[in-house]
């Protein structure tokens, strides 16, 4: 095997020695077995392998960023293992029509960072933007905290490139908002986790950033309140919000142990508002009577307005530290990433009342990353708990994917002709089974 | 054939005579050879019927509200016919949740007045609203004239039930925003004309009605304003705009032929900007501004702001009267839905200036329909539309789909292994070629 890709790779494109990085998830939970990490940095090059892998039934894994939760980016079921990392090229950005087209492996702070010079920002925002990758982004369907605001990736990718199993090239990179000609492949490559393809090129619809950027954080009693507090933000300030964060009274104490006090007082939920606007002091005006109504009205118990962006990114800090404090704990992490209705929250959280729970996330979504810490290792939690969501008719991933870890879960929830379908589909795309075996329905 | 339905659907399900309407499309184009229409009244119906086809074999063609521009609606290789027209019911509507699942044949105005009243909007918004049905929406990805604001169909559906081709039921009802479990079976049916299964139940996510509605139109001279145009509007108006449509000189002055006055002098190109807000006063006090700014930087020639709905009512009837208009002309009429470049709408109109042609449409989203109207029966205008559009690197089909009208442009501008991805996709979902048999690669 080692002897086939240099013929196609220059050899420093060929690693086989202190791979241990790539074969480990950064929650060192999912371990692969990789020998040999191919460095493409073109789609010809990533077309170039998957038609020797694929002529010599030869499976491989498809590495992005690397920070997934789902055991999605080691190579659990292959020795050969693609590392995006050097497929960082920005290709082309427009600034008049707002459209950035680049290599799926670029980093999403980059690009974010890349744009924010010219006024625009990136639609997708989420904590791993540091390091997770585009493509990567793309195979998941990530959701993030922007989502309420700008819409999933099915609504900005605009257009792709992408190297099937057999090595053909799929290009579909004119970039248009609308284009209706044929199967919509791109969507189906969307939260696909790599399994039908590799995403190498992507074009992405960008987002005018604003002047004006607030935040709001409100401490409130029961879900009653929650529930008026999003009728009230939604009717009032749904051209403003940019985000609308949840954490329960667990994540907060877990803030103020190991860092400093609150600028409220903790209640059963909290949400933090994020707000943007053009025009700075309306943006102040309508906030200042959205505070007010929330205290007439008794939505909220206690709350705070920010004035400037330090005191926003203090906020976010809260929210953005509760996955590094939960880690800080001695006892073992389980990470959900559910959606759920509103009125479901008070029942899974009596349901799960005898384990220590932490539910926060994206509320406005009905996306909790409910987290959960456990003595020791114990898998009936996973079980417990989608089994619950299940019941619940919830979904098991809102934006994290099925990877290795839910695909056993998959089956429970999803009737046999769905989960048939789905094998079908993979079995056109990839006959042999070599792109990324073992994940969602392998 | 004949002996086989009644035993899966009631008598007055299928209908043999006075069948005439269900065989031509609302231009009279396109003309189908279906001789048995089947009624089915829900997801059952169409699963039996399905069932049926696919063990005989029997070719069977989908119509929804039959309103489409490409001849995928009428039967044209198949004697069967299935009308959506039964599958009429609202299942349920949250009103909290701002979440309508309805059946597939729902007519769209019912729908947007179901929920109008309850302060929500559907996301999509057509000409042809008064008689088109959702499910033929999701089936060509209709986009409309609120897509800028609002976002695709592959944003705003939230969940299906479908029936695939051998009458099993796909059901992916959960209704969620975000939820990734397994491929987006959804998101491919969205866009594929009714070829890979028929999507029975939808839910859809709505849009908060605002109380502040207004309009402007403008006159423009070039493209340069126009392009001028744009970009202060999306800088200073991003929150605003609700719909942003182009006319012509030539689409004004046949309103003027066949209308009154216009409110305007007429421009080489003229706007219809349409803007909601929640607050009427700052809205207004956001217009005035705005107007100013155009005049002070001479980005429009003339210009009006409405004062009231009906002056809004009557700025739209200018929009939504162009296609009727054309009609009202002896010559035929030619239509076009095409994605371009902004910057290519002035060589795509020298290129055609031997034409009798008519720009207008969804410019912002870069769709353009373009009308032309012509002496007799020439399809060489077909021809050479699609080659200049194919050269200018657009869309041949921004929003209205392939059908069987542009099939064989599609194989031009199309890569070969794209095509063949597209027929194996196909051949997975429906073996026996009984579904929609002839559209988009069939």
């Amino acid at each position: 095997m080692k002897s086939i890709f240099p013929k196609i790779l220059k050899s420093n494109q060929i690693i086989t020695k202190n791979i241990e990085k790539y074969n480990v998830d950064w929650m060192n939970k999912f371990h692969g077995k990789a020998q040999t990490i191919l460095l493409p940095s073109n789609t010809t090059d990533v077309s170039n392998i998957l038609k020797t892998c694929n002529s010599n039934k030869i499976p491989i894994h498809i590495q992005g960023g690397n920070t997934g939760l789902v055991g999605g980016a080691v190579a659990s079921n292959a020795e050969v293992l693609i590392s995006m990392e050097r497929l960082n090229k920005i290709k082309n950005f427009c600034d008049k029509r707002g459209v950035i087209h680049c290599q799926s492996g670029c980093i999403l702070q980059t690009l974010d960072e890349h744009v924010n010079e010219k006024g625009w920002l990136m639609p997708l925002d989420l904590g791993a933007k540091g390091s997770c990758q585009i493509g990567g982004n793309i195979a998941t369907n990530a959701g993030g905290i922007r989502f309420y605001k700008y819409g999933s990736l099915h609504q900005n990718v605009l257009g792709m490139k992408v190297v099937l199993p057999n090595g053909d090239i799929y290009n579909d990179t004119q970039g248009f908002y609308k284009n209706n000609t044929g199967y919509h492949i791109k969507n189906l490559m969307i939260g696909a986790e790599g399994t039908l393809g590799v995403v190498t090129e992507c074009q992405l619809k960008l987002q005018k950033s604003k002047p004006s950027i607030k935040g709001m954080l409100f401490s409130l009693n029961n879900l009653e309140q929650l529930s008026k507090l999003i009728e009230l933000s939604t009717n009032t300030l749904q051209d403003f919000i940019s985000a609308f964060e949840l954490m329960d009274k667990k994540s907060l104490i877990l803030h103020q142990k190991h860092f400093s006090n609150l600028p409220i007082s903790i209640g059963n939920f909290n949400v933090l508002i994020e707000t943007q606007f053009t025009d700075d002091d309306y943006h102040q005006s309508v906030l200042d009577k959205f505070f007010e109504n929330c205290m007439e009205n008794e939505l909220i118990e206690d709350g705070t307005v920010t004035n400037n962006e330090t005191q926003l990114n203090q906020l976010w800090s809260i929210r953005e530290g509760i996955t590094e404090n939960l880690s800080k704990e001695p006892k073992s992490l389980y990470k959900f990433d559910i959606s759920i209705k509103l009125n479901d929250i008070h029942t899974l959280q009596q349901k799960l009342k005898d384990y220590d729970t932490y539910f926060f996330g994206h509320v406005l979504d009905e996306n909790i990353h409910l987290n959960i810490l456990n003595d020791g290792s114990n898998d009936q939690i996973e079980n417990i708990v989608y089994n619950l969501v299940n019941e619940l008719n919830g979904s098991i991933s809102a934006e994290h994917g099925i990877g290795i870890m839910k695909k056993k879960y998959l089956h429970q929830y999803d009737t046999k002709n769905q989960i048939q379908l789905l094998k079908d589909i993979k079995k056109t795309f990839d006959p042999n089974n070599i792109l990324n075996p073992g994940l969602i329905t392998n």
